[in-house]
C-alpha cells in the first residue's frame, strides 16, 4: 500500500517532468511500468520488486545491510519489444554518486540486446542531476523484435521505473534468460564498484558471458560474514555459492567467521559447490606496507580456514588472488575497486575455473 | 599578479580547512607549493602553471576552447621525496563531475612511483564534495628516495596545489622523466573520458608505458579541426603529431577541414610523422543505424582526405578504427567514451604502430 501510494506521487512528478521536456521528444512514446515485466538477478521472487531482498524478513540484519539490500545491483528488467526507440523514466534516492564511480553505474541504467546469440551493448540511460531522470537509451533501431535486458543501478534504489517505446510498438515480459542460480556474496567489488556501467559489474558480466543466473549479493563495505548474513544467505535456493568476501572483514574476523559461513551454507546445501576467492583488493598495498601486510594476513587466514574445511568437504574450492588484476597495477579506480580493465582480467582468471567446477557438477 | 593574489586567498582558505581537520592527522606534515616543483605534459613552458596553454596568446580561439585549455588533463608534477607519506591539498573549480566519469578522474589526483624501472600506481587523492580537498595519497612507505609523478585532474582546473610530506623529509623537483614531444590532438577521449583515474587517460598511459612525452591536447566535444586550433597547434615544438579528431566534427567538417589541419602542421614541420586515427567512438552505433551511418561516413571521409594527402606526403600515416575497442562492445562507459578496458585495448592496437613509426624516424 505504502509502495503504491509512493509510486502514484512519483508518477505524478514524472508526468510534470515529462510535460516539461516533451517539446524535445522526436515522436510520442508510450510508457510501461517495469513492474509488469520480468525482473532477473533476484535470489527469489520477493517484494519489494526492485530490492534485492525483502529485508523485513531478516530481523537480525543490521540497518546498513538492510539499506544496501535496497540497491538494485545485478537486477535487470527482461522484456521483448519491436520498438525502434527505447527510453526510460526512473526515480532513485537523493544520494549522489561516490567519487570512485560514474553516475551511470551508480544510479543509471544499461541496456543489452540479444544479437547473434550474444548480449550486445545497446545504450545507457544517463541520470540527470535530479532524482527523477528521463532519457532515450537507444533510437533508430532496425525493424523486428528485440530481446532486451535492462540492468538497474548498482548503488542506488529504484523507486519507480517506466520504459518508453514507440506509441504503436508492443512490449512484453520475457522469461529470465539465465539458467540455474549462483549466489555471489561479497563487498563493494561484487556490488559493482568501480565498473563504469551497471551491466559491467562482474556478476552481470558473468551472467551475460556464461548464461548462468548469477545473483549479486555484494554489500559495499559490509561483507563481513556476520552470522545474520550467513543465516540469511544459506537457505536460499542456490545451485552454487561464490564467496568473494575477504576485502571487508578484519584479519581476526576472517579467522573467526569463515568456518561459520561455510558450515551454515552446508547445513542447507550439503553438496553444492562453494567457491571461495581470495582478496582482489590489493593495489592500495603496493607501496603502503601496513595495508600490504594486512591484505596478506587476511588472505593467509582465509586460505588456512578454507584448507581446514576442505579436509572434510570435497565440494569447497579456493581461487587464489595471484594475478586477479594483472601485473601492471592499472586495474583499479582507486587502489581497491577494480575498474573495467581489472574486472575483465579477474573474469579471465576466475571464469574458466568456475565453468570447470560447474561442469563437474552438471550445473 | 592576479594569479598570486588569488593563490594567497586560496592558501588562506586551505589553512582554515587544514586547521579543521588537523585533529585527524596522524603526524604533522609539511606542505610544499607544487609551483616550486616540475610540471610535465605541457607543450611548452607557459603560464599559468596549471593550464595546458596560455590561451591569452591565442585571440582567435573560442571561449569554450580557452576554458577547456585550463583543464589540467595530462599534466603531472614531477618530484623526488624520501617521505613515508605523500598527501595533497588542492582546489579546483566549483564544477561537479559529469555522469560518465568518476570524481577521481574528473577532479582528483593520481600518484605513480618509479619502481623496477616502471611507473607503479601508488595512490589517488579522492576529491571531497567541496572545491577544496585534503587527503593522504599514500602512507607507511618504506625508507628511501621515491621518484614521483602526480597526475592532475583531467576535467577540472587546478587553482592551487600543495604536496604534504613527513615534517622531517625532503622534497625536490625532478626533471621531466619523458623524452621528445608528441602532441595528441583530439576530443574528450584524448582528454580522458572515461578513464577511472587521471593517469589512465590514454596519453598519460602511453607516456608511462613508452617513456615518450605525450602532450594531451584533448578538447572535450570541441576537437573540430578549426583553423584557430590548427594555427595554435602547428607551430608548437613537436617531434610528432597524433590526430585523433574524428569524433567531434560533422562529416562535412571532416571533409572540409582535414587537409587544412595537416597542411598547417606541415608548414611548420615539413618532415615529422603525423599519425591520423579513425574514430574510436562507435559502440553507440551498435543498434542506432543513424549514428552507425554517421560514424562510418566520417571515418570514410577522414580516410579519403588522408589518402589524398598521402600522395604527396610520405610522413603521414593512418590507423584504422577496426578493433580499437575489441569486439565485445564492453569497452566504453556510455557507448562513446572508452572505459579503462577500452583504452587498454586501444593502446594494444595503436602503441606498436606508433613505436614502429617513431623508430623509423629515430625519435
Amino acid at each position: 500500500m505504502v509502495r503504491f501510494r509512493s509510486f502514484s506521487l512519483t508518477a505524478f512528478l514524472l508526468t510534470l517532468f515529462a510535460a516539461n521536456i516533451s517539446a524535445q521528444q522526436k515522436k510520442p512514446l508510450r510508457f510501461t511500468d517495469a513492474h509488469t515485466l520480468t525482473i532477473t538477478g533476484k535470489a527469489w521472487d520477493s517484494e519489494p520488486f526492485y530490492h534485492r531482498l525483502d529485508t523485513a524478513r531478516y530481523a537480525a540484519l543490521s540497518g546498513t545491510l538492510k539499506r544496501l539490500a535496497t540497491h538494485s545491483a545485478g537486477l535487470a528488467i527482461s522484456f521483448k519489444t519491436n520498438s525502434s526507440t527505447i527510453s526510460a523514466k526512473w526515480q532513485t534516492s537523493p544520494k549522489r554518486p561516490s567519487d570512485n564511480m560514474t553516475g551511470i553505474a551508480y544510479e543509471g541504467l544499461d541496456l543489452y540486446i540479444l544479437q547473434d546469440a550474444r548480449w550486445q551493448y545497446a545504450g545507457v540511460a544517463r541520470p540527470s542531476t535530479h532524482d527523477i531522470s528521463e532519457t532515450t537509451i537507444v533510437e533508430n533501431m532496425a525493424d523486428g523484435e528485440k530481446t532486451c535486458l535492462l540492468f538497474l543501478p548498482t548503488y542506488d534504489e529504484i523507486l519507480c521505473l517506466e520504459i518508453g517505446i514507440d506509441a504503436e510498438a508492443s512490449i512484453v515480459p520475457n522469461t529470465n534468460p539465465f539458467r540455474k542460480n549462483i549466489l555471489i556474496y561479497g563487498s563493494s567489488i561484487v556490488q559493482g564498484a568501480s565498473a563504469s556501467r551497471p551491466g559491467l559489474a562482474y556478476p552481470a558480466k558473468l551472467s551475460r558471458q556464461t548464461g548462468y543466473h548469477f545473483i549479486n549479493m555484494g554489500f559495499s563495505g559490509n561483507a563481513k560474514m556476520e552470522t545474520a548474513v550467513a543465516d540469511m544467505i544459506a537457505p536460499l535456493p542456490m545451485d552454487a555459492f561464490i564467496l568473494d568476501c575477504v576485502p571487508n572483514p578484519s584479519a581476526e574476523e576472517v579467522l573467526e567467521r569463515t568456518a561459520n559461513m561455510v558450515n551454515t551454507i552446508r547445513r542447507y546445501h550439503p553438496n553444492v559447490p562453494i567457491i571461495a576467492i581470495q582478496s582482489v583488493a590489493r593495489e592500495k598495498g603496493n607501496f603502503d606496507q601496513h595495508i600490504a601486510r594486512r591484505i596478506k594476513l587476511k588472505d593467509q587466514y582465509f586460505r588456512q580456514e578454507i584448507e581446514k574445511l576442505q579436509k572434510d568437504d570435497d565440494n569447497l574450492y579456493l581461487i587464489e588472488a595471484e594475478g586477479l588484476l594483472g601485473d601492471d597495477q592499472e586495474g583499479t579506480a582507486d587502489g581497491i575497486h577494480p575498474n573495467d580493465l581489472g574486472f575483465e582480467r579477474m573474469l579471465q582468471k576466475i571464469r574458466p575455473t568456475i565453468l570447470e567446477i560447474f561442469a563437474k557438477y552438471g550445473i
